[in-house]
């Protein structure tokens, strides 16, 4: 206990520092904030940032990640203030909130809500289970087929253990699913109608209805803690999709939907033999598929070489502001031409600076 | 010296250790042999592999290569011994004779010419100062504009030092320079016959004569030492060609031939926008032309997917004999549609043992 709170002292004075240079805060003022916040830290074991530091961290946070490729906006992050939840139907109320605001007709807003955050020797108030705030199930058949999406089918057992039926088809909604205090999971299902869904068609290659493709307009990551300052929050968070993250990994792995051999087949092409190229061809169809019709359907989207174009934008702007980018390169790559970007030709350091997300081990049922 | 040796007895007995071992030698065998290399070590301050040492050897480094992607087929190498080279004429003779093998009018054969080791305190007999055999000029032209190969404007500078006249193509061959002990460097002419090169054309959407690209059939790495057992050899090997390496870097990055717009332009694809994703389907249709005009030409070459599928099998082998298999994620995915091999899923280890193949600094002008 004595030793955690000099760590958190420390997290705690470090980030106020950095809260208060990049905010053209005064010595003083900074130094009276840390002082209050050490008197705070000694006598309850933990302390409450104002809303404007959790704020400021949230996108420090954004920043940071080092995985991120769309961090050129980090500045742009709408920050939902969660922390004072006092009941399980509050978090429901803050989760409908979150997919509202970020979905925002298709104009999506990157969007973080923040719930309290862990304190020693209390229960954890908001547990969030789902890795995404939007998922759709995945059903293993007798056949060992699967139906839907393979990346959720031990969330589906959750949700079906606790009573929930899907329809069994390839793109059932799952309710969020989360625990409050030491209680028995919780389940919020989640309608059609407060999300967006893009029926993926082919801009010149049309028809692509029998494929039967489509995917959600928000990806918004749930399992997560934002770390600001030695604290740690469940905080809910999204920006909008880059298309390969759909297009090349969500419809394509072998170990998720699977489909590229399909929309190889819909296109015509020759797959008799791997060197007739007919996976890289399909591939980026279906990228030009994926980015056309969410913008077809007024859903933002990036496509991956401006992102890329717009993370070298990022780099230049922290490198005049003296801050070195630092960044996991295996996955600021795109998995769709890499070579084709900056990214692929430069190194860069990787290194977890906080604020960040980091990932959290869930109680299990 | 007395350190030097020491660090080159522990290598010796290392390596004479697992090439018994991978031999089936017997336990008596080899610790005779490691005595007798430590006798001649002491006395004369280095010593020499025997042709089946350095045959072996040659292959463990091209096994041990963590940024190869081709290891499957590592027990194929043809290894020529070139220790005894007296004179520079000697030297381009086997120079001549590695191209001739390993072209083997198409028939690719992995190749690897050994030259006389480094020793301390005698100036290195052999150091090649191209990083490959077969190389096409750069020239910079006032007006800042490059002919020919970007990657290539130094080396075409001290050849047009030493005397060498380009024609002023995009595909002038230069020459292979080398330095013979201390002497002024050494151009060894390379010509049009002795080598094979491949004119670019696309299987379906055909006539890209216009766009002009060809390339040779064989790339021989010249600017690396192979290591074994604590002695470097100066040693171009060669492989095959993967399609990526000519179609999706050679061909397109910004810093080589850098013709990517041609070629989109040239199917016609709308280049007036990113979101057309022009440039990935360009890059696809252009490792479709490189592999079909290879094939077509009777030239051996590997598209991306099977070789890495071969280099799953290779890893599974490896396996097999309780040996787990080193490399660099970065290097080993392709260029082209990374995540559609297996590479790009797992994880693997990053760890340079030896023998191997190391960078050597080279002497300038
Ligand atoms: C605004 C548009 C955004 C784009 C286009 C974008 C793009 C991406 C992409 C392509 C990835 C890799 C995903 C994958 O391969 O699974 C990623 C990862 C990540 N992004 Fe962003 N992002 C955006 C907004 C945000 C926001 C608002 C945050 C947080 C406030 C954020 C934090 C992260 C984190 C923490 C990861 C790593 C996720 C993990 O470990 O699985 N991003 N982003
Ligand atoms: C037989 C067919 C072969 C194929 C298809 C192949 C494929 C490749 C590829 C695609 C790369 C990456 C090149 C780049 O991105 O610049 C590579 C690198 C490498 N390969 Fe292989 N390879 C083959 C044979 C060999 C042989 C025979 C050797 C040595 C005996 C070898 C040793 C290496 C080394 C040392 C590198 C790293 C080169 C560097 O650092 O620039 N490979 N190989």
């Amino acid at each position: 206990m004595k030793y955690m709170n000099l760590s958190l002292l420390n997290e705690a004075a470090k980030f106020l520092v950095q809260y208060g240079e990049e905010n053209g805060l005064s010595k003083d003022t900074i130094s009276d904030r840390q002082r209050c916040v050490s008197k705070e830290i000694k006598s309850t074991g933990t302390y409450t940032h104002t809303l404007e530091e959790i704020t400021f961290g949230a996108k420090l946070a954004w920043r940071n990640s080092t995985k991120c490729i769309g961090r050129l906006f980090w500045e742009t992050l709408d920050v939902f203030d969660a922390r004072h939840v006092e009941s399980p139907d509050e978090v429901a109320h803050y989760l409908h909130q979150h997919i509202k605001h970020a979905t925002n007709a298709g104009k999506i807003r990157s969007t973080i809500t923040v719930f309290p955050p862990l304190k020693q020797n209390e229960p954890q108030k908001v547990q969030l289970w789902s890795p995404q705030l939007i998922r759709y199930a995945g059903y293993t058949l007798d056949n060992h087929k699967v139906i839907g999406d393979p990346a959720c089918i031990e969330l589906t057992k959750i949700a079906q253990k606790m009573g929930w039926k899907g329809e069994g088809g390839p793109y059932d909604l799952l309710p969020v699913i989360f625990q409050w205090k030491d209680e028995v999971p919780i389940m919020v299902p989640i309608t059609k109608e407060e999300i967006l869904e893009v029926q993926i068609d082919h801009p010149v290659h049309q028809n692509w209805g029998p494929l039967n493709l489509k995917w959600y307009a928000v990806p918004i990551i749930s399992d997560r803690y934002l770390e600001i300052g030695g604290l740690r929050y469940p905080a809910p968070f999204n920006g909008w999709y880059m298309e390969t993250e759909i297009a090349a990994r969500n419809f394509v792995d072998s170990y998720r939907y699977n489909r590229l051999r399909d929309v190889a087949e819909h296109l015509g092409l020759d797959t008799s033999s791997t060197t007739t190229f007919w996976r890289d061809k399909a591939l980026v169809e279906l990228q030009h598929a994926v980015y056309a019709s969410f913008k077809q359907a007024g859903v933002q989207i990036v496509d991956h070489y401006t992102a890329a174009q717009q993370f070298q934008t990022f780099r230049d702007k922290e490198e005049k502001q003296q801050r070195e980018v630092k960044g996991d390169w295996t996955w600021l790559i795109p998995p769709v031409s890499p070579a084709l970007t900056p990214i692929f030709h430069q190194g860069i350091v990787n290194e977890e600076l906080t604020p960040n997300f980091f990932k959290q081990k869930r109680s299990s049922l």
